[in-house]
Formats: structure tokens, sequence, C-alpha cells
């Protein structure tokens, strides 16, 4: 584990405890890629495979790290919130698992950022998807909006 | 409570660990109308607000509750999946907070009901909402498929 990836991971358990209690780990945290795992056992449903919601849930923090180690980066303070977002569930997981977002579109970037400084408010698009045994089992989008602010709460 | 929503609050329980995590807590439980509870607590973000990941997850476990509880009283065997969902989330929730999903179309059910009895296989599309204080902050809609299957797992 690096410092990067130990440092998300206590920032999630400790500011969104449903986080902790699914078990998620994070595998991979850079701005280009976030990566993370869960185990089958907190995430069950009543089919012995994975329950719809953890997967939604887990795809939607993967797609949020991303743009929270990016944020953070920035001299500005912003206030991140999910806008609306949707799962398509391709095949039953009937295992441990994985969600990982990446995103590395420079230009996107640059407009989201530009109107964000500009407008004091941006939109930007995420995809993540699901992973089990590195085998694609359902993909997410998700429309987040960041807000500029004059505090460090972000 | 009722037997009812005893019942389906201990199944929630039982078959999906997350919902006991959240505190979820059922309200109403018909073939009309579910109605989930969860507190602020388990569910909170770093914004003090609820997650978006729980609202999502409330949501889809009110609408599967309905159509659970409706296929349990048909004379088949069902396996239930959700296929694709989406949520819109309209505005930070700051407390305890609520999922409704109501389903009274008899024509959409008695479709469902007997395409799943000849094809072995149906799809069902219903909406949820995100409730605070009986305010709305949230939508959801959520496609599932039902399957006929020989054995009682359902």
């Amino acid at each position: 584990m690096t410092d990067a990836t130990g440092a998300l991971q206590q920032y999630l358990h400790e500011n969104i405890p449903l986080s902790r209690q699914m078990g998620v780990e994070v595998k991979v945290a850079t701005p280009e890629q976030v990566q993370l795992f869960a185990p089958l056992g907190p995430n069950i449903n009543h089919h012995q495979t994975v329950f719809g919601g953890s997967g939604a849930v887990l795809a939607t923090l993967a797609a949020w790290s991303v743009l929270h180690l990016r944020l953070r980066s920035e001299p500005f303070a912003t206030h991140l919130v999910i806008q609306r977002s949707s799962m398509e569930y391709d095949r039953p997981i009937p295992g441990d698992f994985e969600a990982v977002c990446r995103f590395a579109d420079a230009s996107e970037w640059s407009r989201f950022r530009s109107t964000l400084e500009r407008r004091g408010r941006a939109r930007i698009t995420l995809n993540a998807y699901l992973l089990y045994t590195e085998l694609e089992m359902g993909s997410f989008v998700g429309d987040f909006v960041a807000l500029t602010q004059p505090d460090r709460r972000s």
C-alpha cells in the first residue's frame, strides 16, 4: 500500500463510514485511476452474489475519488457532489469484486477546471466499471458537480 | 410494526447485511407501497449529509421489496435481479431519510406476470423517491428482471 492509497482509504473510512462497513480497500489511487476492492461477505445478497446496491456504491466511490484526488491539488477549495448516476448490472458477481475509474482526458479536465474557476460551478461525467477477476460485470456513469467555496471544507 | 413490516425488515437484515449496517427500518410493507427509513449516522458523508451511495441503496431496496412482496404471493418461484438503475440527486439530505416505492398499476403488473409465466422471464420498471421530512430529495428508476425457476430459491 502506497502513501496515496493508504491516505485515500483512511479518508473514505473516516468520512464515509459505509465504506468501512463494506470493507472497501483502496488498491490504486492516482489522479488518472482509482481502483477499489470490496469483499463479498458484507456485500452479499440473498442469491449469494454481490448486492446491486453495493456495486453502485463501490463504483460511485471510485469515480468520486478520482475527482477528489484531482481537485485536492487545485489552488481553490471545492465542494463536490453527485448529481445523477446510472448503473448497468451486466451479470451477477459471485465473489470479491473491484470498481475502477480511469480518467486521463486532459482537455476535458481543462474545460471543467476553467469553468469551475470562471463560474464557481462546473459539471463533469465519469465512467466506472465493476470487475470480477478482471472481467467487466457492470458499468457506471456519474455526473458530478463541483462548486468553489471560500472555506476549506472540500 | 406490523407482521409484514417486521418480516420484511428481518428478511432484508438477514439476506442483505448492508441493510443492517445502514440501520434500515421498514415503515410500510404492502404490495402497493414499501417505505424504508435509514438514520443519517451510518450513512453520512464528508459534508455531514447523506452519502449518495446510501440514497441509491435505500431506493433500490424499496423498489426491490415491492417486487419481492408481489412475487412471493405468486404460485411460481422466481429469481429477481436488478438490470439497470438511475438516480437523480436533487439536493443534499441533512438528516435521517426515507425511500418510498409505490406501485399500483394493475395492468402493468398483469402484463409482467403473464410474460413471466409465458416466457419464463419478464422485465418491469419501478420508480422510487428519497424523502426528508416528507420532501422529495431524489428519485430512482430501476429495471428489474424476474425469471421463473424450478426450485423455491426466490
